[in-house]
């Protein structure tokens, strides 16, 4: 891969702001975004030139093959801004190379460390001022990759476009969460491409999900297609189970994904020296352990959430309510890890990186 | 759903054709297009004005939720010219009735079937110049739609485009078809969307042929996920197997399309006495019949390839050659579809309307 072009990034700004437009305290997620964006583009097998420039539509051929056979990946980011306003990034490593494992996945090219790591960090300092201070304030960053490339048959497009957009954001999931798990739809398939941050395992979950919504919950806990016996992630999350004091999460597998919050609360829970297991959990177990009154918490685990506590769940049209309890490990985990990530507590995992 | 702005196709024409630069003996598949296609936008819960107008490039937002989440469905269709030089369609109320099932899976508004039916006839009328007589030579149709709402919040969009391209094409599959039968990749997951012509489903089949195509073969016939005991698709296409003189494919599920080649196929042969049986193929089954010498052939079968025969396949390392036969299913089932698509012979189903 040529480096000639991709080792320097042109940056072309925005003649005025919108952040006066701006209302920060009360964001809704994903919707306003920051006045720059990165594009880079990779053309003829090679990455061309990255560029910083004004936040703007796309131009794309309607046979462009990401509208028609999905070769599309993402990541989810955030940058955090300390008390002398340095911005720090969380893991963005992890992120880097899970994103270039999901283009292997998806016939994608791989992106240059450069341009996602180095055009990053140029574009949150250009738009510094859009990242605010404090625990609840974050810069929700999305780099994604489309296919570009025009024509309707079907293989992969020779051409494509990485971008890097920046939104500022409040908390994702706001109230209580009731979750209903899936006996029927799934989220992926052995072999597929559950493992991957692809588009496309996002919109198959939107139907079965506004079923759920429709019976009063606002997600669904996936379990594995072939047998539905498996507890494997919640909506778009990882998902964490405490039985009495044991904390439960299943093994990553192509059929969930590598979670970067999820990896970082199993180091930090054991830290704090949680009995943390690792392994399939059934949903047989979470039932008989509701029954016994030893199921203590349900969580789910994601970058947009960080740490999203679950009310109850439903299976086979039982109601399971969680109790209220002291000493949450939900609770403490998602202290622990926002004081972390906003440098309010020392960072003893060397997780966090300067911009 | 008010139709009141759906009864009625606004028309925009060109102001110049590009037709004369267009080499119609050497077309390859899906790269050019027409000089119009068919737009409708879904804004505020409403199918807006459907509008035919000159072939140009999309300006979307790049927070569009196609880019993220993958929300796009598709259909494939053709039309053809008869020696009259009349159009026709090939059953355009199954994929009008697909295209919407497909829809409803990907939590997406379902189109109203005056934009499709009576939006593709005005276009195929208006672009009529484009599609040429002859058995080899159709004008290939592609109906899509993606969500087009801006934000990066993983829900469905409140946004969405209905469009329709057509692409003059040629036969899609050329030279012999080799096939790989999957072991460990997979296409779709049990409560999954592999019934649904989604974006999605097709980008997760790149990589895995890939791979297949570096050890020589073209395509892969995916195997149910959860035993990879069961033949389920080929490539892009339904797959159908003969063993002695009965004719085999695998029942639609939620993992398999319900094509409707493979469907038309079915009927065809059953009109020509052969004995056919929908029902799970496995692949132990498959090998038996090759080391008896009872397999005869294998084709796959869909809209793009009509009938695409394959000429051997491997498993677990070890190459099974087809026989050359005479009196080949594919053959003759090819030859009486291709034959009623264009006109040539009575169509004694009722499956061709007239533009």
């Amino acid at each position: 891969m040529s480096t000639t072009q991709t080792n320097k990034i042109e940056t072309i700004k925005a003649t005025a702001t919108k952040i006066n437009e701006v209302d920060f305290d009360n964001l809704s997620f994903g919707a306003v975004f920051t006045d720059h964006l990165l594009e880079c583009d990779f053309i003829n097998g090679e990455w061309q030139q990255p560029v910083i420039k004004p936040y703007a539509p796309l131009l794309l051929d309607p046979s462009a093959k990401v509208f028609h056979y999905g070769q599309a990946i993402f990541e989810g980011m955030k940058a955090y801004k300390d008390t002398n306003n340095d911005i720090w990034l969380f893991r963005p490593d992890e992120n880097y190379k899970r994103f270039n494992s999901s283009a292997v996945r998806m016939a994608m090219p791989e992106v240059p460390e450069f341009v996602f790591i180095e055009g990053l960090k140029q574009l949150l300092k250009l738009d510094e001022a859009w990242v605010k201070n404090g625990n609840e304030s974050t810069m929700y960053i999305r780099p994604f990759m489309i296919a570009t490339g025009a024509g309707v048959v079907a293989n992969p497009s020779e051409d494509y476009k990485f971008m890097i957009l920046l939104s500022p954001a409040k908390a994702y999931y706001s109230g209580e969460v009731k979750v209903l798990i899936a006996e029927h739809f799934s989220r992926a398939a052995n072999g597929g491409i559950g493992a991957a941050k692809a588009a496309g395992n996002y919109a198959g979950q939107f139907y079965p999900t506004s079923l759920a919504n429709k019976e009063g919950f606002q997600q669904v806990i996936w379990t594995d297609d072939a047998t539905h016996t498996k507890l494997e992630e919640a909506g778009t999350m990882n998902v964490f189970f405490r039985i009495n004091d044991t904390l439960l999460t299943a093994p990553v597998s192509e059929r969930i994904l590598d979670g970067i919050t999820r990896k970082s609360l199993i180091d930090m829970a054991e830290k704090e020296g949680i009995n943390v297991e690792v392994r399939p959990v059934l949903v047989s177990e979470l039932v008989e352990a509701s029954q016994k009154g030893t199921l203590k918490e349900i969580f789910g685990a994601g970058t947009a959430a960080v740490v999203n506590p679950i009310a109850g769940y439903s299976y086979k049209e039982v109601y399971y309510e969680l109790p209220k309890i002291e000493n949450s490990f939900a609770s403490l985990l998602k202290d622990k890890l926002t004081s972390l990530q906003n440098k309010l507590t020392e960072d003893t995992f060397g997780w966090t990186v300067k911009v």
